[in-house]
């Protein structure tokens, strides 16, 4: 009996600049999917939510939760880019280009964008810029993202430098507003709040009032909804042996569960429009309770629209701890500024959202 | 920065006799909803199950099961009603009037119909008639609700006094059936037993042979995905500082699990026509099980209907105990009358169920 | 108030060699139940993920798992045939007929093939040969299948004793290969693995990288999802008495771990077509997390095609252990050879793969 090996993943010296890689294993998502979605998050904004409403707004149908199909989108990436990875560095340039429904099939590749070998020569940074086409191959979501990633051979030659310019955010020239969206005849009464993006001021914080708690159970069949593979989300066995001793939850649940918590205040954010940046500032783990606030950084009027503008946020997600007891997410001491050990998410993104003015 | 609030839900004070409340988000039901449905509950109610047994009774598709149609319609008068509830006092009238199917979507609204300050002055009732309406804008459900809520303000003046008229059981007078039923060639080998509404005696007591236990992530799933967001349900954290030191179970979802386990006894019992009254006599949580009997209260022909009769049942949900060793719900004690502590569910209902005659 | 029995099951003087048992409930598979099962299993094999894929290779549309269909077919049987099963002796000879889709129905029969009674006269075998049908009447799955079941009354008279000739496999001409399939244009791309049918080697074993830890929720909601209902999976209240103190997980649901767990070396075998043999050596429970193996045993060029060939694997299933640090499922200690407490699962099957040779 002999032994053969599957894929175990790429290392360093795996990726060449330029190059583009396709990822198994497209995928169809489908009302089953989103019902999940719901039950994973409790989330009830309207698009996803209520097909007249969406069909009232342009839509063809209610729409795949913007993040859900970010999820697996993303997860399609995880065996070919970061499954030896050492650390997710970031994300940035996130853009939910176009609305994904049911019956609609993603596929996703990444282009090689930058490599730096560390100074160790143990380690690299790989850049990839990732696209997901629906099944009329019209790119339906992108993003940029960087992890530092094994060399397979320390003494192996350096690559080639290259580190390519990243965005600190989607301009608002840039956001991606679907073009049949019309929201001059939103009617607040299906969110439940009146407050639209005319009553939202820049510095404002909002405390999202409610709290969740998830267990293993939910966050790894979210994860394995999503396909991702890591296998630190799933195997308890193994990682009873690391650092954490139990299994991690996937970072990008943590960024549902919250947008799911921020509706209470945030009603009528119907869409994600961009992410511009993220840090999963501490683990989280089964059992943890989450919350949120929101403070609104910028607020954009769109070219040429009267209907919608958008907001760009900064949603701290914690665990454990009211909002209200957390000023600031940073502790400051000895001069230094870290993370307060109950940040779990520091998240830069930009929402759309009706404006009053058009009523 | 300055901190904006959410809606924090209505106090006592806010309602007003006669006033129409109309519930966000209106929430379109799939197949995904329902695949979900029988993995949380195990339900084997062939209306749910089987399009083609559907389709031959005339039904235009499989049908959404009543009660998760019920708990999604309930789920949305929380914010509005019973987020500042003291206490859920009771409910009646629950009439389950059309088929949901895949695809229908639901839009809620409650109609203040009673209103009544306690001597207190710090907390009153309030009584609401709410109908769930589909696409169609056809009525598919409605229910009347009481709630305690707070008072904003002791001081504040008392509002008028109107207490409704509710009545005891849905008579057979007013017992939805769909139009287009016709049970005369039902087939009971679809479901198992030939145990129709002919065999049924009042008194008849059916202890249910299996028992269901239910964990944290099976009940909060559920409850996220009926998009009821109360938060004793949710948020561990929260609930570490109450009485009852952990989560509480959504006392809908009991209902629920009570209804799949009673198919074994019941297989025939196809659809719920009305709830009569339901009393959730104690607390239920992650890791209870649960088991329960139905005794047959009232067995009513149906006018003009030869192929289908109704049952008026008595359905009582235990924790952690068998039925057979009780058998009462109650403890009688120093004169007084109690639930006995494994007692979850104490719930007056009415089932439809095709007739023997007929064949 | 009178006590009245629901069917309590049959014992085995209840069955006669040759009877027909039709089983209850029929039920309507959807993509609902599809995307469940990848969130239960992280399941990832392109057929049942991708629809345009599935389409390509002729396909009328994804189709549902193979061992999803199987589950849920399987699960229709246990009220009638194993309710009072001492024992699952065994399965053979499953065959994966035609593709199961979306929206179609299963009902499911069995005919009584055998039986035995045992010499203790307390306990019999029954034989069953079972067939899913779909709404078209078409058979889709078919399987054989025995259980040790108690007698009513070791008194009562033996029946005839009839032991059936059960097939050690599906031999490649009774392989069911679907009539439409077209493998010919295949493309590696979608799979993420070049490895094909040619390159495997018959005594190969491959050592599958990801472990998956299953909790109890996961198992519950999945053996509700199949509408199993024997009562040891559910019933952590019975089962604490049990010599396991707490509930088994269904060794069904094993198999589909597994079998997610297999698409990192296994990523094109892209359809089950039979199960011959399968051993649950050992219980699993909530918290094990699995790992497996698979062993070529044989490789099949397939009759009069070209495009795709067979592969004959024996999966095994260990639970918190790695594959690497076992070489044999097996333990030999004094002449004796039992199966090693770590393993779950010794599985027997046969996979279909798309062939090099015309490409």
């Amino acid at each position: 009996m002999n032994s053969k090996q599957y894929s175990t993943g790429r290392f360093f010296e795996d990726f060449r600049l330029g190059e583009e890689i396709i990822h198994p294993t497209p995928r169809t998502l489908t009302e089953g999917d989103a019902s999940l979605y719901i039950a994973l998050t409790g989330s009830r904004f309207i698009l996803h939510c209520a097909q007249p409403v969406a069909h009232a707004l342009g839509y063809t149908n209610k729409t795949i939760d913007d993040l859900l199909a970010f999820h697996i989108a993303f997860g399609k990436t995880v065996p070919d880019i970061s499954v030896n990875a050492v650390a997710n560095l970031g994300y940035a340039e996130v853009k939910f280009i176009e609305p994904v429904y049911s019956g609609d099939t993603l596929h996703t590749a990444s282009t090689v964008i930058g490599l730096k070998e560390n100074t160790s020569r143990k380690t690299g940074i790989v850049y990839v810029r990732s696209v997901s086409r629906n099944q009329n191959n019209r790119e339906v979501l992108s993003w940029i993202r960087w992890v530092m990633v094994h060399k397979k051979d320390s003494d192996s030659p350096a690559s080639d430098t290259f580190i390519p310019d990243i965005k600190s955010k989607v301009s608002v020239e840039d956001l991606p507003i679907y073009g049949s969206l019309d929201a001059n005849a939103f009617d607040t009464l299906v969110t439940g709040s009146t407050k639209l993006w005319d009553d939202f001021s820049v510095g404002e914080r909002i405390d999202h009032p409610s709290g969740m708690t998830v267990d293993d159970s939910d966050h790894t069949l979210a994860t394995k909804l999503y396909q991702n593979n890591a296998k630190l989300h799933f195997d308890d066995f193994m990682m009873k042996d690391s650092q954490f001793a139990r299994r991690l939850m996937y970072g990008g649940h943590v960024i549902s569960i919250c947008r799911a918590l921020s509706y209470d205040g945030l009603e009528n954010a119907i869409a994600i429009l961009a992410i511009n940046a993220g840090t999963h500032s501490n683990p989280s783990f089964g059992g943890d309770t989450f919350y949120c606030w929101n403070e609104v950084i910028e607020k954009w009027e769109i070219p040429g629209r009267m209907d919608v503008g958008a907001l760009r946020l900064r949603m701290i997600g914690v665990k454990n701890v009211l909002p209200k007891n957390l000023k600031d997410p940073f502790e400051h001491t000895q001069g230094k500024k870290n993370y307060h050990p109950n940040v779990v998410l520091d998240l830069d993104y930009t929402v759309m959202m009706p404006r009053k003015t058009n009523q």
